[in-house]
């Protein structure tokens, strides 16, 4: 299944079912308005998404429609660097031993066609394509082999950065968090959909349609069931919670010239089978 | 005003105001039951408090209590690491010239006498006496000449650290994170109560009643106004966000030999005129 998290007509959050170039309503079918409290009813909510599309008999189109960004509200939203050898490599960093863990913040992500922000104080705006796994199923201690298990789903992000804020201190929080820096969508695509652990996926990245990024999700140095593994080893996932799973290398920072994201571009990140999460570049109000 | 949030007899969260050895139960006068939602009441909020504890007819002893951590649900927890020089030269870092800033989640804490947990994968079980901040008043771009009146008041932070995992890669998001590794209050202190930016505050943190850390809060690098304003740089602040600003020197893994929180310990975290924050450690179960 591959849903929608959407504004309906009476400005409220919204939970669809995509099928082709159509879109069932489920929130007015009497399920969840949010993928997060969707996943938390686990394999019943599933169930009850299923049976909803099958019985519906209306379905409107997806053109025009005002995305929200997939999940809204997750407790923990992990974000990995250096997860490519060769971005590890163009920004000088040594390939690491273990997951590399940051924190988005949801203020920070915006979602499918809605601007991402350049905030006044810096031009560095750096894009960085990204798969994201989407936890189904929480747990602590969860084993590699189990972890796929635990993953209800995929998207893509765009880790919007800004690299003069990240890179001024050794840990990069601020600079991966300027509100309206990042993106997330277009939608979500349930497990069943994809290969394993989203694994051989390839993973573009476009500015105003020049590549930048061109990579297979196959390369990560830590696939997504070694990082849900690793993660729950501190903390009991949650449903809803997200690992964005690192970029490849390519990025703006380490090109020569430098690429930077300026108000006017448009940049796009796809993936194979999970579509492409298209966003327009403004300057900060 | 000092504010304690607790678990009432049904089992429900609920915020008190204490006054002495006694406390005024706010919720059960139909205010929030929770400072998160009180703090975004604002003014109105913080004025009906006022009245609700003058008028009050009934208080309870606050022995016995069962704390719960002041804030609950914060959109965002900043962690500041490296904030007092002593601390970063033991630990062999150089002193920042920015703040430097982590997350740190809900579940990685506990309130007041609950235990702290010590993982079973490791034994690097580290304290870290802080100071709390707490937004009342959210923003974004804050200058740091306005940024105390955007503080809603302050708390006691234990820092608690699983050093293994916290250093094994250059991102410390995990080893800061471990299910209930840390403890927050045991009170909210409105900013009245104590100097501007709480600083000149003693701060001191006792392991089983031994003194392994002892500084003042105006020795910080970046004081809580600074703070304030460089995080309101890249993000919108809300109220009821927070910031744990840092730990001074005398951590256990600078130590030699080293000194690690073990089960049967009592840690204490003391900031004067803010109260004492005591967990003792246990083991997961």
């Amino acid at each position: 299944m591959r849903f929608i998290a959407f504004t309906n007509d009476h400005g409220q959050p919204a939970l669809g079912a995509r099928i082709g170039d159509e879109l069932v309503d489920l929130t007015a079918l009497g399920l969840p308005a949010s993928l997060d409290e969707l996943l938390r009813q686990g394999e019943a909510g599933m169930q009850a998404a299923r049976d909803a599309i099958a019985s519906a008999t209306t379905r409107s189109p997806i053109a025009g429609l005002q995305y929200l960004p997939p999940v809204l509200n997750p407790a923990k939203a992990f974000a990995i660097g250096l997860n490519y050898i060769d971005h590890a490599a163009e920004n000088n960093f040594d390939p690491p031993k273990h997951p590399v863990v940051f924190q988005r913040y949801v203020s920070s992500w915006v979602g499918h066609e809605s601007p991402l922000q350049r905030p006044k104080v810096s031009t560095q705006f750096d894009y960085e394509a990204e798969l994201v796994a989407v936890i189904g199923k929480g747990g602590r201690y969860i084993p590699k082999e189990e972890a796929l298990d635990h993953v209800a789903g995929y998207s893509l992000f765009n880790d919007g950065s800004i690299r003069d804020y990240q890179l001024r201190t050794n840990q990069w929080t601020l600079g991966k968090n300027f509100d309206n820096s990042g993106s997330f969508g277009p939608e979500f695509v349930t497990a069943d959909e994809v290969p394993a652990g989203a694994s051989g996926l390839q993973l573009t990245c476009r500015l105003n349609g020049r590549v930048l990024q061109d990579a297979n999700t196959r390369d990560m140095i830590f696939d997504v069931a070694t990082l849900v593994s690793a993660c729950s080893e501190a903390m009991a996932l949650q449903p809803g919670d997200i690992i964005i799973t690192g970029t490849p290398s390519g990025v703006g920072l380490a090109r020569k010239p430098q690429v930077w994201m300026k108000p006017g571009d448009v940049c796009e990140v796809e993936i194979e089978g999970l579509g492409v999460l298209r966003n327009a570049i403004v300057d900060e109000a």
